[in-house]
């Protein structure tokens, strides 16, 4: 038995959370793709059957106020914000992560106030959010600065309105400095916003103890929520009082039925919601949560920083010199929980791997993405997932 | 026998639609709350069941493409358009509705050009139309003027760029002239969105006949999509060129996949997304889209006023003179699915309706509403619903 077969063994009989994989629907293919779309938490199909046909099927209407749909906004906020490191009711859940980030970030814009016009946006952001930094920016009336994170603190100025930011990046899976970078955007003055997609759930954010301001983020990946489920917007206590925005939609008015002509918004994370919440999408996400009952996210960080160490050590073992670059940093301060490899053809790559039972994705025009989901990974399937790679480019 | 009760036997007896109620999930409650929540079409526990354990649980990723996922909004909005009198192509499902009217009415501001710097809004609007149209006028440097579609017709000048309309009104259920405000919204160069929440499902809208430029709705409501399902926009093929929406997300990029820094819009229905739909919420809806197979909306509308008819007929037949007064126009041509009841103690009288098996809801200060949702209301549920606010009321 080869030595990496034998190592994998060894982490894997050491591995506090490798309990944690039966609370998922998992079979014999490597998933390393829950950076992408999470698996399925087996609470979720009882949960989704009773909401469907108790909840609405037999209460109907009256489930707004019995099953606790009208609360579960924030009430799943809640649930989310130990993991990112927040104090309850600074978290709402609700809208895709595009419409929260034109929500965070006009929402930026106001609050830094007259006489800074400039958003600085992470110029290799995932495009959504630099598309709908232009269209915020456009709406504002500011103007757009791309600039790599490591730039950030020489571009802000007295100008600077607000600053998003990805926390980790999603081609490469480097993680940013958030406590660094947000320092530097609060001394310029100006508001920052960042993007938790690859992050929240993986490793901790630490927002409330950094002073972040807004964030955003995705469920569906790390969170495991299911296809499309809701996003979630924090907004910094301190600073809920201020959040203007520009999606004033009746579930964030301080009395939603009151039907009034006039919008005055309600206090507290519920200040960020829109229009009526999802509820199928919103409650499969709740039922998804439950996994993390327990789970401290320094684990959760601990595991995915020695399984992307393992998967480099094991591509290296097994992967021809030259086959393959890795594009992720070494240096674990700079490593989110993915590993992204360069390869020439690695559309095709994919496509084999994919067929040998090793799921991740591709991302064009060369790299293989690989994310690495310690709540049901094990080491076992890094080993694998190397070694079918190897075979499958040799 | 009362008479009331007999011309129950026989419009069920005559009823064409009957056979639709055993398509949904009832029981011995008369649901008269369709309106709000749509009740839950028998399709769609095992529908969900489905796309949570296969599609998610097994096949995960994969479904993105084999599965459908990915062309779910326009799919699905196919289905919606021969109900709303719209060619394929023009619609597209995702996010509420408060965020449609924000994408619709910053857009319709946008195709309206220079020089048209006024916001005419339904005075009697649901108010999270106000509310959003107050956020677009303030984005898009225009004055927002209240006014009620009657007066519709006289405020319109060369400096209006859009008009929003509901087309029934959420509280007294009057049916507006969507042919005629559309006309003289043209006439004077602005451009129309309407409002389909309290109409789509219930009634004959015919978006292109009338030359309706963009519009919003929800589908929760009469088209039985449960909880939170995600809302619809329409924007007629001509404009969807120039359709300039103010939420770009990756969604509705020419190549989301390209990941490419510039946004490029898409063209056609796409152009409407923004980000990751709700998959979970968009099935369940598809699956409850399913009961209108073969269901003329024509036929749907004669027997909604067939309801709404008898219901008054009862409410005057067993309800002391003077204890109730309705609020709904007794013209069909100025009638929605829904009849609204003025009565003094209303939000406790519904409660002792909702006690006693009839579920309608509450408007403050003092509205009783009953919706009819000709699919599966039938006339001795009508009657019964009479017959028990009577004794509520005595």
């Amino acid at each position: 038995m080869s030595e990496p077969i034998l190592r994998a063994q060894k982490l894997d009989a050491a591995d506090e959370l490798a309990g944690l994989r039966a609370k998922f629907v998992l079979d014999e293919v490597v998933y390393l793709d829950g950076n992408s779309l999470g698996a399925l938490p087996a609470a979720v199909p009882a949960r989704m059957e009773d909401v469907v046909r108790r909840q609405w099927g037999s209460l109907r209407i009256r489930s707004w106020d019995e099953s606790g749909w009208w609360t579960a906004p924030e009430r799943i906020g809640d649930r989310i914000a130990p993991l990112v490191g927040a104090a309850p009711g600074q978290i709402v859940v609700g809208d895709s992560t595009s419409v929260n980030v034109f929500k965070a970030l006009v929402a930026a814009v106001r609050l830094a106030g007259e006489g800074r016009d400039e958003i600085v946006v992470d110029a290799t952001t995932f495009p959504t959010d630099g598309y709908i930094a232009e269209s915020a920016a456009r709406m504002t009336g500011c103007t757009l600065r791309p600039a790599t994170p490591a730039e950030v603190p020489d571009v802000v100025t007295g100008r600077t309105a607000a600053v998003l930011l990805n926390h980790v990046d999603y081609r490469t899976g480097r993680l940013h400095d958030l406590p660094g970078l947000t320092a530097a955007v609060h001394e310029a003055g100006a508001v920052v916003v960042w993007d938790l997609c690859h992050s929240a759930g993986a490793l901790p954010v630490g927002l409330d103890e950094h002073g972040v301001d807004l964030a955003v983020g995705c469920t569906y990946k790390y969170l495991n929520g299911g296809p499309g489920s809701p996003a979630f917007l924090y907004v910094r206590r301190e600073l809920q009082d201020r959040f203007d925005s520009p999606l004033p939609g009746w579930n964030s008015h301080t009395e939603p039925f009151g039907m009034r002509p006039a919008y005055e918004p309600a206090a507290g994370a519920v200040r960020g919601r829109v229009g009526t919440p999802d509820i199928l999408s919103m409650l499969a996400l709740e039922a998804a949560l439950e996994v993390w009952e327990g789970v401290p996210i320094d684990a959760v960080r601990a595991k995915s920083l020695a399984l992307t160490d393992f998967f480099l050590e094991c591509v290296a073992a097994y992967v021809p010199e030259g086959a393959v670059e890795s594009l992720t940093p070494v240096a674990h301060a700079e490593r989110g929980s993915q590993v992204a490899l360069h390869c020439p053809g690695a559309g095709d790559v994919m496509k084999r791997l994919i067929e040998n039972g090793v799921v991740g994705d591709f991302r064009p025009p060369d790299v293989l993405r690989f994310g690495f989901t310690p709540l049901y990974v094990g080491f076992a399937d890094v080993e694998r997932a190397a070694r079918i790679l190897a075979g499958t480019l040799s």
